[in-house]
């Protein structure tokens, strides 16, 4: 994998692996997915705290990786996990931290209307 | 958003809105998404140009940008989208980024095997 292009850190992509929800983006030092692969759960280094956490650590709430992909510039890696513990991943009590939308114009006019490709103007 | 944490740039993860499938991780700065939401097609901040660019701009392979959801803390996002053109978004010709799966030992072993919380060793 390729740490030089974040001063040593890859975003990592959370998705529940049989719902496909994505959960959470977190980021990984070297040593963070060292001991992902190791232990098989997911484990971040925290910017702001400046060290290794593995989600779940104090909550019960850990993630169990059932497959680590990584993407073709090999920058950025995808896991698959299964959610243990009562299965609320963001630290707001929700079961993904993607739970808010931003308002988006065009998606909003396009919503529900299936189209062809050409005709989103 | 916040864009303070990364010099100016969010991640910016895109998940087909139909299939769940993750396709690929981008970066936008504030300017990325203001063009993304005004015109409905993921656009993001390249690290290497040093510039915006639209997905699909040459290939004719862009995003429509169903829904944009934030995170908790307001530093990712993640577009919903619909696959226009011939719907390969990775430029090797794959249709995800994320095709290649890293070797982890615990995935391995736990593979097909549903277990209960605890009995993961």
């Amino acid at each position: 994998m390729d740490f030089s292009k974040l001063d040593g850190l890859i975003p990592a992509v959370v998705q529940d692996d049989r719902s496909g929800e994505v959960l959470m983006v977190g980021f990984m030092n070297e040593e963070a997915l060292t001991v992902t692969r190791t232990t098989g759960f997911a484990t971040f280094f925290s910017r702001s705290r400046g060290k290794l956490w593995t989600k779940g650590e104090t909550s019960g709430n850990r993630l169990q990786v059932r497959r680590i992909l990584k993407d073709c510039d090999e920058d950025t890696v995808l896991l698959r996990v299964t959610r243990l513990g009562d299965g609320n991943v963001c630290h707001t009590g929700e079961r993904s931290c993607f739970f808010r939308e931003i308002e988006n114009g065009q998606a909003k006019v396009a919503g529900g209307i299936t189209q062809a490709a050409g005709e989103d103007k």
